[in-house]
């Protein structure tokens, strides 16, 4: 199967770490394609940057889709993001937000989790999506390390570091019994917190690659009965987006 | 003051609704402009439109900002649509989202209120905007009437009736004590409605402009402490939007 | 238009800081009358005291409404008290809790709000009313100074720097974005908060008036469809109150 | 031991029924005393009249105690009523609350419970004391008998009837497994309501008589460390009561 | 009346203990009867032990209603354990669980009440059985002493000291107003607890003696109308237990 | 790699039904195990009998183990049954409950979905069940088609007769938009169910396969930090059972 994973901001090289991630997990047989938005943030940390996401990754898939290109699923790489409920509506493959991924796997794992992310910003971002989601009354906290998105890539010692610090607070004082990495930018870091904090740590990414795999072997898609059905036919004006 | 109101839709006539019903209760003094996106579709009854719309309201308001106009408030005009969010973080002017004005004067009202809107499809997404508000508690039901958003314009009386059947289920039913018209397009339904059912309406759009003068004239605006900071510097890609 | 300013306490001196604040936002055709009960305690702290206030804010207003003076809207000026509910079934003009107000108010303004009241005893009176009232969950905290009601007019400065302390561990440790004054004898002391924190600070009985106000500028009232409904017709004695 | 049991009316005949509906399981050595506020409504059933029972209860138990009358616990014999934190606060022996009662004893004994009361416009009251006790997530419903408190003195068979109607939808439609019946003045029906239904029936009062005898035999009472801690000394006018 | 106790480990020492603490507050006429499983663990410290708990205390009640004895009403001494559920299918007497006792009767005293227990990994089960009661609301923490059950036999002077500094924690740090000792172990502590905390204590066992005996004088027993509706006739294989 | 899928009661035949209904789903390289438990009911539908199920099912495993055979992850495949955390305390391999599994497949597909299960008496336990497993929130409905267990196994026309119209009902009244099969004797009925319904139709059992795949596949088992530590090393009487 070909399971799509859209980075929600505009650096290549972020989309490629997050692919790679995406590839050590998945099964055989299953190709993963990297998508990086033509439009919105280098990297997103906000609300704005957040709902310029959402259309972007919108624009993404549907110029993939366009293009003839067919695929089983579809992984939206944002941590806390907005934007999965409208993929849900433009596609029939299932759709799979990394934010929801990580919390149901972690919930597997142990009593209460929590999330560590980037910003302190971005906090409020992820709770909203998890209290929207159902999946926030296991969620022990959700804590920033203070590292920008971009951060991570250029300075991974200090960003271990870190993300270290804060779920090991999370683990001591918020009760947490599993850590999720909150932001696609931390793929590969999971081993690291682990081995200091001695309790399973979440990749959403690769969490999300086995919701999706999953999804598609048990042969189920979005329900097109109520909040997800296929857009009504009317005039839309500038989407896909007009980029020069 | 200048009170900004923004439709979510690219249809101006219902722009031009909007507007007159906000300035039939604006306050002496206060002038009532309104906007109209030039991206997106042209009713919004889904969330991939509603994020579509998020982007075109803040491209609508960011291209008025940017032509030297001054404002005091922005309203946006969208029932239980995503955007209001980034509209804080882009502008120090306070910014009021009809779903929200309108829950928050019916619960001065009623113990209870119920949300009367367009096609099914939009409920859950006005239920999650209440959640994320905090103001579902007192939320006794959102119920559809089964008409689009542009045939409220075009069928008024059929419109009328199918709106005012759910708002009495919605009292003797579901015991609501007040009812809310759950769509920027219902603009001047309300007292019809109140006369069908003996409990209070709340126009969202009207309710929104006395919230917008509330906070104007107590010289408050959104905070810049944490969630609706400023974005940061960085590239962004697309936006304001490039549209021919 | 006349809105009726209540006092929940019997000291006069409360009563006037707390009419004249209503007075400076007040819009121009507004007229503010301050009421002090007769009855109850000289500054409520407590649910025996809050009761009697129920009781003594209902009977200062029954007597106003009895001399034949008419008015527009009733604002309860106690932070946390009992009484709002009997004051709607009693009157057919729009009846706005302070707590409510200041909780309304800042919700439009940051994602999360912390209420800094008087004393200790006195938090969990105001919890429970945002509670009943369905504004609860964007509560941060609600956080006590340790100055009684009456320490706050007789010495300011000492009031303000309590009260600044406490704003800043909401701040920093629970994450409000907005601070509202959880007291109507904190009126005029929202400048300096807000110069000494950083975030918009919220006065109950200035936002009370805004949105008393709005509801009588929409047309709207309580509704008695059920909860509010007039009281019916029976045998009470001793109400409004016998006293020499 | 010595339980005093306050009615919330004026009305002694309904003290009467009360007093004996709590003699009737009292346990050997515990005197009951039934008390009749001198101020309030003959009957309560709204918001004001419950503001004025709180203080007309706290004013006849203040009395009783100044006659130097000694006692062990405190029923507050009304259903849905504002006033028992007041008590609290007034007493050093327990305050038992027959809505509290009566619904900590049915979650003894089913999965979920449901009360039946006197009229509709009561079920917002109830519903408030059960949520603000914390005690509201068992609920299945609240149910209105549509019968005022006194017709349940006048015309029994009606009321009996009423009320199992009600009470066989709770158990039908809500899933109730319990009923509770809604009103001090229902002393005496649940063996009817219980053959009817086939489901355990609660009656608040006798409820209540147990779990005050319980508390004094296991030497607890209110604590003072906070919200229950005895009004500070100040200045009250016209509490106790003046009345001619 | 006759009150089965169980214990729900195996440890016979334990279960004289907590029926000697339930004979201290049982009502005159009231015998108090402890049993001790013949299955499971000699301390319940987990959720494996205490699923064994569930089946030692059934098969422990079942045998002792096969041996021809009669009884009025069955406690649960076990904090925090599975199994109340299965006894109430099984038996047409009222159980009382002493976790929901403590909860229920603290409610009465305080505002917010907090539960000390033994080890840390134990405070997810008390948590998690408030949260099926619906008894959780008003819980301000669940908080570990950090000593094994059989520790508090073995050292009572530790096991207080330990209790009165957490107890001390919950109620300034956390607001509780009530303490509840978290053990079937703790019986006999409360005076001690309480005269360190200044709080009421709530001793689960005494509290389940006098709801069990309420629940008995007022003639209540557990709803068979569905979820605790006797089991199913049915091929049960291997209880009760085999045991050599 | 193995997984054992364990059944909750002691028929075999279910348990070849799950079995096979595993391996319809399992990738190549999984091999299912069905383990059926010695003790306990041959179908369970109560509480009593889910308790004596968390024995049954603990013995099965723990026996499986102590056989010297080496497994991957256990399926718990009993809908609504108590147990869970006793294994995952017992195991270091990851435990999966398929109620909590087809709830969290199911929340990707919809905005809410509902439960069809067997009896009655069985919704609360599985209501329950959601709501420790923090699951409940965007679950519209748990609906029993009033056919018990074995009855799906003797009669499967009316099975799925009675499955499709709850599910109907679920769809139309509750607003559903996804369907899990609320019991593990219901595998194989899916398809028909989504024909009859068109929204996605979940098994517990198969999503549970995938769910178990993913974990061990991400290298991922349960947090020992706390609530699932392994048991502490004490004296247990009886258990593993001892059976002739």
């Amino acid at each position: 199967m070909r399971v799509v994973v859209v980075n929600v901001n505009t650096t290549g090289s972020v989309t490629e770490a997050i692919a790679a991630s995406a590839r050590a997990v998945a099964a055989p047989g299953t190709e993963i394609v990297g998508l990086t938005p033509r439009f919105g943030a280098e990297s997103v940390e906000g609300n704005l940057e957040s709902y310029l996401a959402a259309v972007g990754v919108a624009d993404a898939v549907a110029r993939y889709a366009a293009s003839g290109e067919r695929f089983d699923a579809v992984i939206q790489a944002g941590y806390g993001e907005h934007g999965r409920e409208g993929l849900q509506e433009m596609l029939d493959v299932p759709v799979v937000d990394i934010t929801e991924a990580a919390a149901t796997t972690a919930m597997y794992l142990g009593h209460r989790y929590s999330v560590v992310t980037t910003l302190d910003r971005t906090v409020p971002l992820i709770s909203d999506r998890l209290l929207l989601a159902g999946l926030d009354r296991r969620c022990a906290s959700v804590r920033a390390s203070g590292l920008a998105v971009l951060e991570l890539e250029q300075d991974p010692d200090r960003a271990v570091a870190a993300i270290v610090e804060q779920a090991r607070v999370a683990v001591e004082q918020d009760h947490a019994e599993v850590i999720c990495l909150g932001c696609g930018g931390m793929a590969g870091l999971d081993a690291t917190v682990r081995a200091e904090t001695g309790v399973p740590v979440v990749d959403g990414v690769q969490a999300a690659v086995t919701v999706a795999e999953s999804l598609v072997r048990l042969g189920l898609t979005t329900s097109t009965s109520r909040t997800y059905a296929a857009p009504r036919t009317k005039k839309i004006t500038g989407f896909p987006l007009e980029m020069s």
